[in-house]
């Protein structure tokens, strides 16, 4: 299958990578569906035991979107003796407990120990068995390590690309420093809290020439209830210009609007988007 | 799509657990795929936005793989401000950075949050894209946080049931106290070491008698290594059982074979899977 062109460029690859072996799949679009799963968490050796259908089926090449190079590589095995035989250890995903004492892992888990052999120089396998069945006894028999995935228990029955998507994602993940939670502030400016203030002087000079504050007691918290809000977190400059015009043009209208609205009750303080429609 | 029958039980579904918002999704297979997965990692709660074929969708129930219950309880919506009118929070899954200043989590950090979204009561949804272009800058403005995987940079396009796969499996996880790693011993009886060391006595004896550890200098490291390969962990009283009979027999067999055997080479003390067929 080489001669193919077409294909994201992958990235490079991991020579001890996790190798990703679909013991007897039945289906091309799934060995497909798999590579783009592998290639989304940087995994891209695949080996094939058997696949039903024979290979190659052109179906999996359209399902892989794009992850040619892991199917253009993969190899072609009779038996998961012959798939594993290179090997220095083999992991095997298990829907279920079987007879057998054996280490078993979540997926987190098995990505780190995953990584820990790469990093040893060892190559490694994962079994992924097929769509219907999952991995017989013998195939278990040949791994070293279960895996097995935290899930449903009353619906853990995975279709193969997500089983393999689970632990590609895990295997980037576990070698990623993403904080959990940041600000997207690319392409933006974050406005100096002067800039949030002004703003503020500006909408509660508004509100006070409007009459909205004229109740004296009550004026204090409205105000703090106004700065609350604005300072909920980060605000950018651009956001900044656009309050400043929607105040400026409000409070306009207000004025053209004269005396007519002198018997409007001022804000309520109740929480406007109770009765409105959702709010855009 | 009521008075179906069939489907899996899911387990119970907690009232204010996540809901799932497919935005103008394009493939009925997809819808049910995003079902089995959402059962998977235990979301039950699902809604679609103007899916391009209409709905509902005979292929959904297909590929939902038993995942009925979601497929028959989902709500259709025109509109996404529609579809998140009775909802507190609003996640979105985005693939690329745009030019806004938002919150943004990656999946895991989002699952701690929606748990606790979920703890304080609140609705909470999770906007998924459409498969080609997923959700566009008015789609977005719906959210107040926004929701992107660490996957690899170089091909980061998820199929829409994967992307659904992962937020619910780390769903599923945060809530989940499986431990990392266990040893699997369901239906098995872990051997006490006395029988352990009984069993390599045995072995011990055999090989002795063989003349196998006839090299005085070398037997103690000999009998060392086959300890330590016994120990490696834990050892079931049945694996013990047929070791006792595989030293038997084969001691058996050596005594049989007589004296024919004299020239042979003890043990080299090498691997001897180096030069052999894959073991099974």
């Amino acid at each position: 299958m080489t001669g193919r062109d077409g294909g994201a460029d992958l990235a490079p690859i991991g020579e001890n990578s996790p190798i990703v072996i679909l013991v007897r799949p039945q289906l091309a679009d799934n060995i497909g569906a798999c590579a783009r799963a592998m290639a989304n968490g940087g995994l891209f050796h695949m080996r094939l035991v058997a696949p039903r259908d024979g290979w190659p089926q052109e179906r999996a090449w359209r399902t892989a979107s794009g992850a040619d190079r892991i199917l253009d590589g993969l190899t072609l095995h009779d038996t998961v003796a012959d798939a594993v035989a290179d090997l220095h250890r083999v992991f095997a995903t298990c829907p279920r407990p079987r007879r057998v004492i054996k280490p078993v892992m979540t997926a987190r888990a098995a990505a780190g120990a995953l990584h820990e052999i790469e990093t040893r120089g060892l190559r490694v396998g994962i079994l992924f068995g097929p769509e219907r069945a999952g991995l017989d006894n013998d195939d278990m028999a040949q791994a070293d390590t279960l895996v097995r995935y935290p899930l449903n228990p009353a619906f853990d029955s995975l279709n193969l690309a997500q089983a393999v998507m689970v632990m590609a994602y895990e295997w980037w993940t576990a070698a990623d420093e993403t904080p959990g939670r940041v600000l997207m502030t690319n392409e933006t400016t974050v406005a100096p809290k002067a800039q949030v203030e002004n703003m503020l002087r500006h909408l509660v000079d508004q509100l006070d020439a409007s009459g909205f504050l004229r109740n004296a007691p009550k004026r204090p918290g409205m105000v703090r209830n106004l700065y609350h809000l604005f300072q909920r977190g980060e605000v950018t400059e651009q956001e900044l210009r656009t309050l400043h015009g929607v105040i400026t043009m409000l409070s306009l209208g207000r004025r053209q609007r004269g005396r007519l609205e002198e018997d409007d009750p001022p804000f309520s303080g109740e929480d406007p988007t109770e009765t409105s429609a959702p709010q855009h």
